[in-house]
């Protein structure tokens, strides 16, 4: 039986979920794959604590014990972070060991220059597990839509924001309330920022969007807004006119070559299957020519989820021959900047007469023509909601800072997209 | 560039959809891949009046042209039906070449035979678009999930059946009508019998537990119930109940190697995912022990979608050196004969005092019990319609078998399985 041997960098909640799969299902594995996957050497900083998880594994904090080894074929990196992981995978792969990681942060920032290294030495660089945990997302991109052409992307990337609104929703919980089951279920970090602020499904977004579009795409391309505004009332006004709100990450390509890459906030159809993505969960919609709609719903994230993503990328390669080619098309790609959308607007007034009038005098100053107005009694501030029709997100940027600059205007104005279409 | 030559039997709809989308989008796959596909050859029976299509394509009626050829590398047989598909694909392995074939029917008969025989030549046999289409679900299952133990699939995976039941439900269509409309768009035969029955979705499911589970499992093991009783009624009594129909393929396997292999109509919840997978789509959830639950959703069926998949394939093949491992498991199953469930039940009676009375008496008699009853004044015959506790599928049989002997029944009483937790 052909064996493949294994090194690890890191040994936290990823590294821990491939060790534990592996020796539960190390049989089933030798038997589905005809290959003995084995774990030769393990880098981690504080390897001499895991000694129960490790058992008999060869392990330092030298990762020399992985670089110099040369029957290691290969590498798991799964610390995270910039540095050293960088470091340790650009040495893997000059080594000639192929990789497989879990970073999406690292490949947001350095996949072109990983991505031609691999490429250049004719290896192998696995990443299924860094974009929506065990959702073979890049798997069904790469082969089952390898003839497409991927016209959009919609994805719930986030599961910490998917919980948190899904709570919002469903039990009617406040933000911070919802916010605080999230951190202690362990699906939000003490610092939610990152996740609630759409910056780590902007990072997903970017690597998703570049292997659909064939070429390399920064995180520094996707626009990216949170969720940290979104009230209850925000859900039940929403729901009230058939829409649910989930934080999208949204990728189009026009014929011409013309991207828009966005992540925030959405009002969509309460039918619409991705509508019903509940609690942790994350899923990716593609859009595409041949094969139509595709949608894959998962654990974008957790121990054992995320280990069997990355033991399928170490099957995968051990299986092939011919690396994958993740970046095939030297077409530039144009970033669209300003796209036209309708918006649910949430103004926070004070409680006197001609609020709405001011209002509407300066979206209409902006192009901005209203569908639907709520406003209900109650203490200040008043919220003052519109709906409007499709209008340039300049032109609602620049209608917010006129209002928000009004003195009847006690807080910022809250703005969320409305797609009927998606 | 590496070239990897091609031979089709069979130029009907997937066979035209092959070709349409290696010329459409040929140079974005080279560019993908690293590899040119290039048909060689195709044998069909008509090929003298598909020359529009075939443009300068070697074709014959005689399959001597693709089997007699030593540079074809992958034969794709997409002629469906068991002969002379089956010889095809027997004399192709004996002649080294790698198969890719899109025929369920086939392989849900003499599969066994042949995955053995392409296991012992050390050559692959690819059938994504077998089951479920442009959908991933091979793939999903024998790689992104390799690790997991799966525990249970639950799928909807006949197109048709899927578009009648949304449209009764969406359109308030009855069934006759919805039958109508899923034949002139295409998707329903002119004979939909083996659609509305569950026999195709049967053969599916055999096909896809036995991926799941190691081993061989034929289309007789898979206990089949269709749609075709199914009325308005039916939908709106669910629905005031907060189910939806859907027509599903479930199969679970216990730890001890029990199976339970059934396609029937059952009522879910109307907040669960597949509830929401509308029209003619396709989707399964897989329930895996590492990976948690994974749905995949999109088009089961149609020329480009199911030639995605072929293509997919394709590229799988000629990537990889070592073939799949199709039945890894020397375990026999055992199948689950009788199941508990929740049922809901429609008895259609004479419009008479005591009919109630007698169809309790007889379900007492059966240990079942009842939940709710539903009865509406109208003409004969009058529905009354009986939910259920959970009760063996043995004694709703004898219950029912025994009631419509009964002179107060007028037709045959419709059973619907209720499914709370999927």
């Amino acid at each position: 039986m052909k064996r493949v041997n294994i090194g690890i960098f890191g040994l936290g909640t990823v590294g821990q979920g491939v060790l534990q799969s592996l020796r539960e299902r190390g049989e089933s594995l030798k038997a589905r794959t005809g290959i003995d996957f084995h774990v030769k050497a393990v880098c981690d900083r504080s390897y001499k604590k895991k000694g129960t998880v490790l058992k008999n594994i060869h392990a330092s904090d030298n990762p020399s014990i992985i670089h110099d080894d040369p029957e290691i074929d290969i590498v798991l990196e799964l610390m995270g972070g910039i540095e050293p992981a960088k470091s340790h995978i650009v040495k893997s792969l000059l080594a000639g060991q192929s990789v497989v990681t879990a970073n999406k942060a690292l490949l947001a920032a350095h996949g072109e220059e990983i991505f031609k290294l691999a490429q250049d030495k004719f290896l192998h660089i696995g990443f299924e597990a860094a974009v929506a945990g065990a959702l073979p997302v890049i798997k069904t991109l790469r082969r089952t839509l390898v003839i497409n052409q991927i016209h959009g992307i919609y994805g719930i990337l986030n599961g910490t924001c998917n919980f948190i609104i899904t709570k919002m929703q469903n039990e009617s919980m406040d933000y911070d309330e919802a916010l605080k089951l999230a951190q202690d279920k362990g699906f939000a970090e003490a610092d939610p920022s990152f996740d609630v602020n759409g910056n780590d499904a902007g990072q997903k977004l970017a690597l998703l969007s570049g292997i659909a579009f064939d070429t390399f795409i920064s995180e520094d391309s996707v626009q990216v807004e949170g969720i940290a505004e979104i009230r209850q009332m925000d859900l039940s006004i929403a729901e009230s006119m058939g829409w649910i709100i989930r934080l999208l990450g949204i990728a189009k390509i026009s014929d011409d070559g013309s991207c828009l890459l966005r992540v925030h906030p959405a009002m969509i159809p309460e039918n619409h299957i991705l509508a019903h993505v509940q609690d942790e969960k994350n899923a990716v919609l593609f859009d595409s020519s041949h094969s139509g709609p595709s949608l894959i719903m998962g654990n974008g994230a957790g121990s054992l989820p995320t280990a069997a993503a990355v033991i399928s990328d170490l099957v995968s390669i051990s299986k092939n021959t011919e690396p994958e080619i993740w970046m095939s098309s030297a077409n530039s790609i144009k970033m669209v900047k300003d796209y036209r959308y309708r918006f649910y607007l949430r103004f926070q007034t004070r409680d006197k007469t001609g609020v709405l009038a001011e209002i509407a005098e300066i979206l209409a100053k902006n192009d901005i023509s209203i569908t639907t107005v709520h406003q209900q009694e109650g203490e200040e501030p008043v919220d003052v909601v519109v709906t409007t029709h499709e209008a340039w997100e300049s032109s609602i940027r620049n209608a917010i800072k006129t209002i928000d600059a009004l003195p009847i205007i006690l807080a910022p104005t809250v703005s969320i997209r409305i797609i009927d279409q998606l």
